[in-house]
């Protein structure tokens, strides 16, 4: 029926992407790379080029073994980490990013950053509004 | 006590956010922006300039009055949105970004770009993932 080409169908579903739409796929995905595990993750991987499990767990103070374990792996399933195990006694497993988990890291980077540099003014916007 | 100006304070604090400690304030403020409501509430205010409670809700499809209540009191109170009440019958309420507010929106919409530009090649990598 559809006499489009594969790359005019892509171009199609792209612009059809609309995270203001309930049922876009793309607002599931805001949603599951909004979130403050997923920045730090990126940015700890970005800093260390690779890391261990238990390093990661190190560098991101407070994170429970299961959040870490569930971020590490829906990250992988999105192609944003690659986990490599390697047969050592016991198995050394690793992660690194790839080079689209690098394209969001560059964003979620920079929400860190925005955290942790307007951190004074948004408290001084606080102790403001809750003194109305 | 202290010899430093106010401004060198300010420097000091600064420095000693870091988003990696988890007592630290700009942890849960990364947190509080990382969230796909406030990228959606930002895009939009962003677009339009400024909008009542019920064009938000008609524009973000699918959030409930509560979530966006809940969304716009916590980005007021954090000197990111601002509300303005018009005596008419009934009363208006409108919501503009604040400067601070459109310096996250920025970012934010970078998110929301981000997801809607990868999402064909994101659901590629779950494809493969399910697949293993």
């Amino acid at each position: 029926m559809s006499t489009m080409t594969a790359a005019q169908q892509r171009e199609q579903a792209k612009v059809a992407y609309d995270a203001f739409v309930a049922g876009c796929p793309s607002r599931q995905l805001l949603d599951r790379i909004s979130d403050k595990w997923v920045a730090l993750v990126l940015a700890a991987l970005a800093d260390e080029g690779t890391m261990r499990f238990s390093q990661l767990g190190r560098r991101l103070a407070g994170v429970s073994q299961k959040m870490l374990t569930q971020t590490l792996r829906s990250l992988e399933r999105d192609g944003l980490v690659v986990r490599s195990v390697t047969p050592t006694v016991p198995v050394t497993v690793d992660y690194t990013l790839t080079p689209l988990g690098e394209s969001l890291d560059e964003l979620m980077r920079g929400l860190k950053a925005w955290a942790e540099a307007h951190m004074d003014v948004v408290q001084a916007a606080r102790d403001e509004y809750d003194a109305r």
